[in-house]
């Protein structure tokens, strides 16, 4: 054998967390007509931005600046905490992968529920964490379960997701604040807010910023329509986040990145506008789904999470059909989740094609 | 205390590879005049890729494809290999923590030479590797010292650059596949040709992209004109290639950085006059050093390192005075090699400025 992996790479799985529309669309020989399946913000990015990514694309010769500093304290001031307060990092995935391994060792237990974010897992398989999970409860996740699990395992590492993803349901800020009272001291919960600008007001808790127990993790991959450009930021302890500093990729996010991520932040009413599209959208989702005999899932996110009332077999025929059709969605993959689809909120002209395309992938799918 | 982390992130420094200029100007509080010292190609990047990432810049919204598939298989035609002998990652920056993270587990021994690559010495303490160091020889890496070395200490991971960074020599490709031929079956060279489309003919050596003992790393940050995007790649053996898919950043790349390399590489004029520019302003750089009494070292890089004939304490102050005459510079960080300053390729107006400084930073540093 050529060169030896460790024995921990040796013990990972091939498998990648998503397959990407591309990857489809190449096996497929021909592109989706509605790209709704990977809860990106088809409403695109604010004009601002734009320009300002334009500009910058002939200064991409300059590395970028490692600190992130104007972004970082723009960043800070949006949420009115300090700039140690907030780390800038390769989008939530990649903050994701460093938080792990800042806290895991091989064989440490880390707590998340059945069916969550599985680019999370990926990253804690990948550093020989233990991962434990929680069955959702009643399609959400269940902080006090989880918080259980971690007491009980001793864990120092549990995730959430408000609002959930894939499945769109949320708990309000007083549930979640008393999920983070729960965490003990010599533990840290990662509460992944990538949708909270999709969320009504009262999920997104008032946080002590110095408490050592909570890491927020915001993107601009989804209200501010940039998830190509791979920037996304937690904000925390001034320990945890200066900690980032010992393992990170120093000159790790595009100057381009950069430059967008500044002007999308300066420019929150972009954010409100696709907010509005967004709630337009997800009722237009739940109007279809129900015209058609599923039943919507009550979402705080720009994708609606849709019960095909069937078992696992049957969404999955209901996805591969509307798939087969030009219509790219994903669903959730473990049961009982996976008894739904998960339908993005594309624009107009997208649902358009979805209300057009689910009744025959319906009848294609029932018959088996 | 709060989170707890590892026993190996509590072990490591929370220093940093490099300081960027953005940080030492806010420090200054004015701009540099000539940014000549992060050996950026500051004669730009293509107007293709300048034009194509404009482009791309109002599809952001989109995630980018997470197989680098078009440019994984443009660069493989670049190169005359398959695409299965190519991995796109986040810079060289990345690919080198990737590696590290394949093949090192704590306590193993890691062969580079003394005062070679910083950020490759950062992600080796970064996974806990014991780094083993040879000595520069005549201002060049020795390759077999560290070969040697590697035999001497069973290490499975030897690093060099060819040509090398800081010191801007280099090897023929001879001497090259000569080390690789040294390279044990069970260790893998890492290759570092980040800048080998300056070098002169023959240096970059053919190479079996089937043999496991050796990966080669390019970039789009140099040559190219493009750090800012923070595109690299390497190539190497398919199991070897393969097994980042099980612990990269699958998402990682920006999809305008994506756009941007794909219209580069297609673009190899701009290569071309980028090398004829860079040469010139070697041979100017060379003629202002030795104007100055001092001593060019020479360069098969976009840079020039210049042996300023005393101690490091004197180049370090040279570099100090130079700084503060607002010409961004950096130089080697050990000595022998630290008697010297490294002098990026600027256009002739930065050029300028450094033949108009550099006397007086020279007779301001004399002084001790």
């Amino acid at each position: 054998m050529p060169a030896r992996f460790t024995a921990l790479v040796d013990s990972l799985p091939a498998t990648v967390p998503f397959v990407g529309p591309e990857t489809q669309e190449r096996a497929r020989g021909s592109a989706f007509r509605a790209r709704i399946g990977a809860n990106e913000n088809a409403f695109g990015p604010s004009p601002a931005a734009v320009a300002a990514m334009q500009a910058e694309a002939a200064e991409a010769w300059k590395y970028c600046d490692p600190e992130n500093h104007d972004l970082k304290h723009a960043i800070a001031a949006a949420h009115g905490v300090a700039p140690e307060n907030v780390y800038v990092g390769e989008g939530i995935d990649g903050i994701l992968g460093l938080v792990v391994r800042l806290l895991i060792a091989p064989g440490m237990p880390v707590v998340s529920s059945l069916g969550a974010y599985p680019t999370f897992n990926f990253h804690v398989a990948g550093f020989g964490g233990r991962l434990v999970t929680v069955p959702y409860r009643d399609d959400r996740e269940d902080p006090q379960a989880l918080i259980d699990a971690v007491r009980r395992e001793h864990a120092t590492l549990v995730y959430i997701a408000n609002p959930d993803n894939p499945m769109g349901t949320w708990w309000p800020a007083a549930d979640i604040r008393r999920m983070v009272d729960g965490v003990p001291d010599d533990a840290l919960l990662l509460l992944d807010e990538a949708y909270a600008e999709f969320a009504p007001d009262g999920v997104s808790p008032a946080l002590d910023p110095a408490d050592p127990r909570v890491l927020r993790l915001r993107t601009f991959s989804k209200a501010h329509g940039l998830a190509g450009i791979r920037v996304g930021y937690a904000i925390g302890a001034p320990a945890l986040i200066s900690s980032f500093d010992k393992i990170r990729n120093h000159f790790g996010i595009s100057r381009i990145s950069q430059a967008g991520a500044l002007a999308a932040i300066r420019d929150p009413g972009h954010v409100a506008r696709v907010r509005d599209e967004v709630e337009a959208a997800r009722a237009r989702i739940g109007g279809i789904a129900r015209a058609n005999g599923l039943v919507p899932l009550p979402s705080a996110t720009n994708f609606v999470t849709v019960d095909c009332g069937r078992d696992g077999a049957f969404a999955r025929r209901v996805l591969q059909a509307l798939v087969g059709r030009d219509v790219f969605v994903r669903m959730p993959g473990v049961a009982p989740l996976d008894r739904c689809i998960r339908i993005g909120c594309g624009r107009p002209v997208e649902l358009d094609i979805l209300e057009q395309e689910l009744p025959a992938a319906l009848e294609i799918a029932a018959r088996g």
